[in-house]
């Protein structure tokens, strides 16, 4: 029997891990396009930065270690399509672009996301995308190689991707423009909110200029990257970035036959199988259940990607009976740091409520992550979101100095366990000066909503 | 129409303001035996440690404010004994010694505790307690006085007063020692997560004594404390700090006739009304429900003192209806901040739930608070206890270099949720490298505790 795994990252690498221990009578072969394998994609930004010296130190397993584990990976190898019928994957091999056929019993498709790159005169020639390792390194040796001559880059996409690229720029003493279509940084956000962070990128020497559509890149006489052109203003530049998201790889999948969603990510059930028999799919490329809105999700995260990966793995080693674990769904829980400022976020916005349909009500507060007496209490925002009638928490952002970003994770619980705002102000949480004031900022946030809405108890 | 407060700190003065601003018809009269209102008791090791420079910055709101306000605050004047037959209140002036009577038609009994301090010898006259905040400035300004002459100071109670006190010493660079008569610090922690805790002190600089039961302070020839005496060495010092914790303050509410529960707090109901009739009693003095173990608690916290304040001020407000706050039992979530190290506690300990008689298993692991290849990746140990069984969340302790201290309330919220292990596994939390791992380490926890509890699924 033989599990073929077509990408080599987080979902991937874990299915494959869980299978070869779980069944060893099941030869496992991973399929990378790429040199690596289990990396982490998220600590790029840090590297680009300089904070880490070598791409290496995000490796978290090598293809050797994975082979001598007995794992039959094959790094530079792309899979082109699959034939479900015959149980087959065409393959070519990325140096050589020799095709071989693969025969699988069963066929994890793992094969992520790629960034968005619009057709756009220049953009093909000049614009950097940084959304793998190797692609990261590229951006390094370049900005390395420049030395100190002055340099300047355009980063196009003001999402976590991008915010955190220009972050690490602006640490290189580069002259940072972050250009972006859409009037708000991070659309995850509600609008006050993103205001806050953009409020802190200025501060911090980012140059933003939202809702300015990209036009061109132009190129010098010896064919080098000059300037970009959006449709309010033109921009000198050296390097031009571009981070505006990334779509599902779906290409694999759809010539196996398996649906796409609703999102146009690959349709799976809550053990990760797809429409075809025999195929899974796992990661960025799948769409997941998003449990408040009850709706398709395309999230394409770490965290999502590891848990799918395994619960794959689990009901793949488990075939022909049904693996115990089940994917439940996500809430859209997201964090980053951003010149020193912790962003997290959960559950639904203000645009992703009135897009599902929900009629939400929302508060923001503003406090400090310590008590207000001691010395450097940062600068804490929050935002609640509730549902009208029930009180029910649908969503939450946190925007601050202090140590506040994991703190989205208790209202994340919150919304995975329907806790109400009039709950919430009730419970038994944490307090010493060091950490806030005696209420809670989310619970100080759920009182106000309490009121807001009109229900009870009003503490 | 007259609401008697006894005691005007956390849980007296929300009851009297809401009271004030619900029912203008209602005069409102707080009795306070020291010269302070409605001040942070948490933040004094801050200020006896320096890094506050007034004892005026820990107070939220002066007895004049209130004054002016419309509340008749009366600070120094103490209540001795109530006549609930006759609905009054026994007073006396503590400077003059002139005794009155008040009348009232509501009276909320909220007299906090009292420093717990054995009848050893020389400790009435030599050990200092810093449980008020004119003790804490009577401890400051002792220390100030000192100068730079060596000092050496005994800490008599490894609870968190304690380590906050011993930690606040040795920054301002005195020769601390800390005794405790039990074999680890911090009774509400885990043996093994203590021990973590403890090695930090003695990294940090405290000379650490457990397992020493003390037996007097002994003085020289001016009458000066000279040393500490336990039962296993002698510890020159010329100051000695109690910090054995508090008992309730209960003489006023007995003198009431008010049923006491079998911790020896008040007991209460959900509404803080204790079993006289037109007598409630709130904070540090009553006897909560502990929502894990299903029995009494009298755990004296600003958190509590708060929400049972304003509940209670609620229920007088709506009198003789019932108000519609009601204080649903607290789980002993509890955080401090020592030695730069966070510490995070809820739920029940090892020792909590075999006295509880709840059937229940823990593990612990070890993480950092950011990404491992970051660096300054902070040291975390965190333990998760879950009932056998169900795999039901009944604990959780946190210790670490990071910032992670408030990640509790994130166990805090399964415990209140009944949120179990198997659970936890897959709920949709917060990841990026400045905040950790891909698996949240309470997750990581939880993932170890579904297996070693041989539940299922077992990501």
């Amino acid at each position: 029997m033989r599990l073929l795994v077509i990408g080599g990252d987080a979902a991937g690498m874990t299915a494959a891990s869980h299978v070869h221990r779980a069944r060893p009578d099941i030869d496992v072969v991973v399929l990378e396009r790429s040199p690596y394998t289990s990396y982490s994609m998220c600590g790029i930004p840090a590297y680009v930065g300089g904070e880490l010296d070598r791409a290496a130190d995000l490796v978290v397993r090598w293809p050797e270690e994975l082979r001598e584990a007995g794992i039959d990976v094959r790094t530079g190898t792309e899979a082109l399509a699959v034939d479900a019928e015959a149980q087959t994957v065409e393959v070519r091999d990325v140096a050589t672009g020799a095709a071989t056929r693969e025969e699988y019993d069963f066929l994890l498709i793992a094969t992520g996301a790629h960034p968005r790159t619009p057709d756009l005169p220049g953009l093909q020639a000049h614009a950097q995308v940084v959304h793998t390792l190797d692609e990261g390194e590229a951006l390094r040796t370049r900005l390395d190689a420049a030395g100190d001559e002055v340099h300047r880059v355009v980063v196009v996409g003001a999402g976590y991707i991008g915010l955190e690229l220009s972050e690490a720029l602006v640490r290189r003493g580069l002259d940072t423009v972050l250009v972006d279509r859409a009037p708000q940084v991070m659309p995850t956000l509600d609008r006050s909110m993103a205001a806050i962070v953009e409020d802190r990128l200025r501060t911090f020497g980012v140059d933003v200029h939202l809702g300015e559509a990209l036009v061109e890149v132009r190129e010098d006489e010896q064919g080098c990257c000059r300037e970009v052109v959006t449709d309010a203003g033109v921009y000198p530049a050296q390097t031009v970035v571009l981070a505006l998201g990334a779509d599902p790889n779906t290409a694999v999948a759809e010539s196996a036959g398996c649906r796409l969603g609703d999102t146009g990510a690959v349709a799976v059930d809550s053990r990760l199988r797809t429409s075809v028999p025999g195929v899974w799919a796992a990661g960025d490329v799948v769409e997941s259940l998003h449990l408040v809105t009850g709706g398709g999700a395309n999230v394409q995260l770490g965290t999502h990607a590891n848990k799918q990966g395994k619960i794959a793995g689990i009901d793949i080693a488990a075939h022909p009976d049904s693996g115990d674990a089940e994917f439940p769904g996500l809430i859209g829980t997201a964090i980053t740091k951003v010149c020193d400022w912790e962003i997290g976020r959960t559950g639904v916005s203000d645009a992703q409520a009135e897009a599902a349909g929900l009629d939400t009500e929302s508060v923001t507060i503003q406090g400090t992550a310590k008590a207000g007496y001691l010395p450097d209490a940062g600068e804490v925002h929050v935002l609640l979101r509730a549902e009208r009638g029930t009180g029910r928490v649908v969503g939450a952002q946190l925007v601050g100095t202090g140590n506040v970003g994991k703190r989205i994770d208790v209202a994340a619980s919150w919304i995975h366990t329907n806790v109400t705002v009039q709950d919430a102000q009730l419970l038994d949480l944490a307090y010493a000066p060091p950490f806030g004031g005696v209420w809670d900022l989310l619970q100080v946030a759920a009182r106000k909503l309490t009121k807001q809405l009109g229900l009870s108890p009003q503490l």
